[in-house]
């Protein structure tokens, strides 16, 4: 009655992914175009960022088959000016699954170390072609390969591997693949995207050439790249026994003093003694001596002591208030913008900022409900918006007709931005994010604020109006008046009413 | 300028995973245990469906400790009387993710080889504790076996194991582990999901005790257990180069005929032949000699070569009609109880049954925009509701107008059971279920279908109240007058109206 052996087996994670990348966003055609766009250019930018370079990135989209049911195999080009890839690394970057640069606790937009893989993989089980790519460092070569990947046992199969001169000093990585997709239905989310990027993205080109041959530009509105992003180390809240040990298993320090110094995010001297004699851990005992019951009672400890700092948000990369002003002008051009930019929180140990604006009236779209945009880490996430805690906070906890205002009638945008070294995504494809509460509370607070701010502003807008009403009443009558009594006065010129109106106007001078 | 190489590392996937909880739905502690309460159920009833064991299973969920923040480290144990686990494969079934016996195409509830191993390592890292695995297949021996996981190298850590006699023949499957959790947050969610697996498993004794030992018992309505689920070839519209090479690596077939005919679903000698002929391979080509070239040529003819036959829906366990309607009856026993029973359709080559069920008046709680219930492969799924495709169709595609009722105002629950040997969840989480052209189409005429049923229903009832009202005026009348021309004729016994009344009834005898 036993269950037979042979159906138990293992899998790599290539091969996991491969058989279900629905988790991935390759649903379908048009939505795996529209991941592959978006992981090889958010890839480019977060290259760029690291190095402080003003990002260039160009996008070619050709349609060079045709398939079933209106899809098509396509070549997708994605070229950037970054630092490149050192040469060695480049196989496994493109070609393994969960191999990557962005493990680490920094703010990056890739978090998983799949999103570019899984766009080769993807080709190649649907174009059956390699992808080629190009990378230099600027420095004396550039190389050249060309990839595919052994997805039974998760490795890169290297086809091609060339070195060219670079006389011109050329850095940057460009990557060529060919994959199914459906451009016709995929074409109003990458527009959507790019767009959005853009926004988030102030500081970046981006240039691409659509299927038919249009071609779209975002030119960059400031030459300010954000700050770059810095690895951090691990603040004790976050810590579990999992990661205490890898701690433990790594260091050199000889004692828990120096162990808590060395190794843990704003944990001084002071801190770290008041912190062991909390838990009741002598200050010189080696940390390779610690027991697993130490350890559990250790992180007990960590997560219940009071006194350690909050975590430091310098190592996040967030927008300036003038450069989501910039992003949201260039594309909208609304009659008002707010910005509410909120202090720095943290969830579970990570730092995180949400900054909120809002657009209203004059060239925002009038959608019933409003308008969501929503970045983590300066990415759009465009899909399962109702499954979002920006959404929820938007449509169930903020009571618009404080600020006078009807999500249904007016024309309102909202824009959060997340920024953190862990964005809690609940999808790998990252369409949506967790409804952390400590997150939750920062959206509220920030729709709130620029909530106010509009409010503010529409009643300054009324009074005005009203003013302009009062003041259009007196000039029409003044007019009549002022000429009549030249007239009585047998006088020839009519006094300048303007004088007198200026007088009676309370404010608004220019209205 | 090039990037630090030391950045560069590669992860297993129980570290993916671990570092990336939130995507297997571990997000926050109340979450957490309601998602290892799920997992173990889950497989419990998988295990039993496979051996046509009516299940059995107990859940027992004891708070151990209090944690911060209203948490606490909880024992959650869940037993079965399924077939057991063959004892070599315990510790990697329970210690290694993706390690499985789900990865064939076959109808389960599991899929992700994932659920299971998960709980425990989120058990470990938060109550740092191994977790208990006792199993037996009904031979001789049962072994108990204490776990815990390497998560850096994925592989199981034995802490025990030990064997004992069977004497009673007992087989079955207990698993005990600890976890950090939040029960006052999560019970409403667990009862909602023991209720409405209830529903869609009425074959199953589901019992669980909470942690202020309240009994939970969920009695078996029906001895019938579903059909057995089973194994099935691929179907050659589904195929890919990836899965393609996979087959002809591992094939004995010396020839494509014989290849065609041995592995794929539904391909007779006919078919084989006719499909040869239209990709124009020779029917005595070796697999083996296939180029890549040849490959990617055999795929496209495999995709669009019309005359395959439609996937065999046999290898699908689907509720009886009398079983959807038991499931229902136990939870609500509403005023009325429509079922649609679909056909079996197709997408990308997996066979899938939409079977859809409403529950109208009376006893059907009163939600506005109506209640929905979403089954896949019998789990219950209940979150993110907004994302899922029966949402979608139910909430912007049905005129609910058109069947007479309105989702606001009127008592209305939906019940859409979906069963495939491949559910497109959009989530490892298991949350909600992507929106395949196919299946929404399957949704959309399951509830038109159900809708229908119910206008049909519903305008029989007004003519019944009607014709009551119509009724109940002769009788009132009758009566008088029957009473009245005794008296006038001067006799003693009054006639029998009712044998006049049931001359003018038009129908519902009973009313």
């Amino acid at each position: 009655m036993s269950l037979s052996r042979e159906h138990f087996i293992s899998i790599s994670p290539a091969d996991f992914f491969y058989r279900n990348r629905d988790l991935a966003g390759f649903t379908n055609p048009a939505r795996a175009l529209y991941t592959a766009v978006r992981e090889f250019v958010e890839n480019s930018l977060d290259a760029c960022e690291t190095h402080q370079y003003l990002p260039n990135v160009y996008v070619r989209l050709l349609q060079v088959e045709e398939t079933e049911g209106g899809a098509g195999i396509y070549k997708l080009k994605v070229e950037d000016n970054g630092p490149g890839l050192p040469p060695d690394r480049i196989p496994e970057a493109f070609g393994k699954v969960l191999f990557g640069s962005k493990f680490s606790l920094r703010q990056t937009r890739g978090k998983f170390g799949l999103g570019g893989t899984m766009a080769v993989l993807y080709g190649q089980i649907t174009a059956n072609k390699s992808t080629t790519v190009i990378s230099s460092s600027g420095g004396v070569k550039i190389h050249k390969f060309e990839l595919q990947i052994d997805i039974l046992r998760n490795k890169p199969k290297v086809i091609l591997h060339e070195e060219f001169p670079n006389p011109s000093k050329w850095h940057g990585l460009s990557v060529e693949t060919y994959l199914e997709g459906d451009h016709y239905k995929a074409m109003p989310r990458i527009i959507s995207y790019f767009k959005q990027t853009a926004i988030a993205n102030p500081h970046a080109n981006i240039s691409f050439i659509d299927p038919s041959g249009r071609f779209y530009v975002f030119k960059r509105v400031t030459n300010q790249p954000p700050p770059p992003p810095a690895d951090i180390l691990p603040h004790p809240h976050g810590m579990d026994v999992e990661s205490l040990q890898r701690l433990i298993s790594a260091t050199k320090c000889k004692d828990m003093l120096s162990f808590m110094i060395e190794h843990f995010h704003r944990v001084g001297n002071i801190i770290a003694r008041k912190f062991l004699e909390f838990a009741g851990i002598p200050f010189d005992t080696s940390p390779k001596n610690l027991g697993r019951e130490d350890l559990v009672k250790l992180v007990q400890a960590m997560k219940s002591f009071k006194k350690f700092k909050n975590p430091d948000s310098s190592c996040l990369s967030t927008l300036s208030k003038e450069m989501i002003v910039a992003g949201i002008r260039r594309e909208f051009d609304p009659e008002f913008i707010a910005v509410s930019m909120r202090k720095p929180s943290a969830y579970s140990g990570f730092p995180f900022i949400v900054n909120v604006a809002l657009a209203y009236g004059e060239n925002v779209p009038k959608v019933s409900g409003g308008l969501l945009y929503r970045f983590a880490n300066r990415i759009p996430l465009l899909f399962d918006e109702a499954s979002d805690v920006a959404w929820k906070v938007m449509h169930t906890m903020v009571d618009w007709k404080k600020y006078g205002v009807s999500l249904e009638e007016d024309p309102i945008a909202v824009f959060v931005y997340l920024s953190s070294v862990k964005i809690p995504f609940k999808t790998v494809g990252k369409e949506f994010i967790a409804d952390r509460p400590e997150i939750e509370s920062e959206i509220l607070n920030g729709i709130r604020d620029v909530g106010r701010q509009l409010r503010i502003y529409l009643s300054k807008k009324r009074l005005i109006e009203q003013e302009k009403k009062r003041i259009d009443v007196y000039s029409k009558y003044l007019l009549k008046i002022a000429q009549f009594s030249t007239e009585l006065a047998e006088k020839e010129e009519v006094p300048d009413i303007e004088q007198i109106l200026k007088g009676v106007r309370r404010f608004g001078k220019e209205a």
